[in-house]
């Protein structure tokens, strides 16, 4: 499978979940942003603003390649002189604060080595933990990788527990979900046809994923408490993005494309010195699940 | 001079720090929270509310020691097997748009072999830079390096300008300051009492400073814009602090209080996909001088 075929697999995949967000949305419409690199390559940033269930949505796709700079060799730790890089990213940051922030990474890496990965993932932020809505995420996750692998999901929802952790806070980022990376025929046993088949049926679940957090829910007018927690868990969602999140660190300090990796970044975010929820509220309750990181589906 | 009384200098500081910026704001009153570090010492950490002037403002204390850990030797490259620290930081977030961010921080640092520093600076990110108080700013701080060391401000300036520095969107956090660190009698001649005293009389340069920026303006209340553009400036500001600032950096990954590192956090911050203000405005007049890094003051 050349690395043109796999490009123009992810570059269908943008236009698909964006047609299907704006299904699900209802009105809000992305707006493209093509760019180009001046090493090599470049990308198409989609931005959805004010929807009526999203308050911002970013969709992008990127292929970039060019020389193997020292960042990369010290964050890759692999040995090449150029690369390529192709995927998909995505963040969703909703209006009501009882509707998830949904975010994708579905990527493809080689080296003139020779070598190649996939890596991706999807993980749910919701900003009030919902027992059941996690379980029905955890599971079509866990449908999907058992389809392709039985050690996809009890590898990658542990990997994406602790790629998603806070340790300045002692809790996660949301409830987790999967997350992979260096995955080729070698540690896996599947063919590169495969496991791009993998990375596109995950990238297509995510919409089907959306829409299972957003569209049975009758939502009265969020309260303003209810409003101020939101604010204050993208509070959050940004500390993981700016001070943890390998992807973002390495976008921003190898020189990517500022807008594109900030996409990611609510709206609006607050912080409150030492904020502490009433004990026992739907607040408490959340944190508390946030700490514990707990197995949704129990294993048999 | 003993390392007892240094604490107690950082500690009365804070106080008056206190009592003439309660005095400025006329009406919001500092909060203290005081903390104890397991492995050694502690903090007072107070901060303010919904003030006249301003809408957080955190001023903060502590006093920590203990062994030498393996972040720490990463990060100071010197040797020793026990540290003790202390210092005061402020950081405060107005409520109005044309009054400025400022942030002062003064420490000092020891090690049981003996080698100290004191280090520290005052910077100062508007909204919207006005000239004529940039030059006021940078003349007060000049002035008082001056009296302390005539290569202070010439070595101190830049250093702020390079430390305030975002690469990932080629602008300044604000219009600067001075910053030093490492400094101790070897490289500067001047004995540690006289280093104290400079960064006290820093310290308490800090309220007239703030005093200067805020008491002669009437001003009408902000316009829709004046507050957008103030919490995109805002999500600058966490940008920093959180993709580079070496101090906020360090202290999050080397487990440091979490609440006292973030209390530099502003109350809300709005990020905008590539966002461009408009040619000639206010605003994009500010961005034009975020990216030249003016000499404030010429050189005769």
């Amino acid at each position: 499978m050349r690395k043109e075929e796999i490009s123009n697999r992810y570059r269908s995949l943008q236009d698909h979940i964006i047609r299907e967000l704006e299904h699900i949305d209802g009105f809000g419409k992305f707006i493209g942003d093509k760019w180009q690199r001046e090493e090599g390559g470049g990308g198409h940033t989609q931005v959805l603003k004010d929807g009526t269930i999203l308050e911002k949505g970013g969709v992008a796709f990127s292929e970039v390649y060019g020389e193997v700079s020292s960042a990369m060799k010290q964050q890759l730790q692999m040995e090449g002189e150029s690369f390529f890089a192709t995927g998909v990213s995505i963040v969703l940051h909703p209006k009501h604060p009882r509707h998830p922030i949904m975010h994708m990474n579905v990527r493809y890496f080689e080296l003139n080595s020779g070598e190649y990965w996939f890596g991706g993932g999807i993980d749910m932020t919701p900003h009030y933990v919902n027992h059941e809505e996690a379980v029905l995420f955890h599971q079509s996750l866990k449908d999907l990788c058992d389809r392709h692998h039985p050690k996809f999901y009890p590898e990658f929802k542990p990997w994406a527990d602790n790629y998603f952790y806070l340790p300045h806070r002692g809790e996660t980022r949301g409830i987790g979900g999967i997350f992979f990376d260096y995955k080729n025929e070698d540690n896996t046993g599947l063919s590169k046809e495969n496991l791009m088949n993998f990375c596109t049926e995950l990238g297509e679940l995510f919409p089907v994923l959306y829409k299972d957090q957003v569209r049975h829910k009758k939502l009265s007018p969020p309260s303003i408490e209810e409003k101020q927690w939101q604010a204050l868990r993208r509070g959050r969602y940004v500390e993981f993005n700016l001070l943890h999140d390998k992807g973002t660190k390495f976008g921003i300090y190898s020189g990517g494309r500022t807008e594109s990796i900030l996409m990611s970044m609510p709206p609006q975010a607050n912080w409150e010195y030492a904020f502490e929820p009433v004990p026992q509220s739907e607040e408490y309750q959340t944190l508390k699940t946030l700490k514990i990181i707990p197995d949704w589906i129990p294993s048999k």
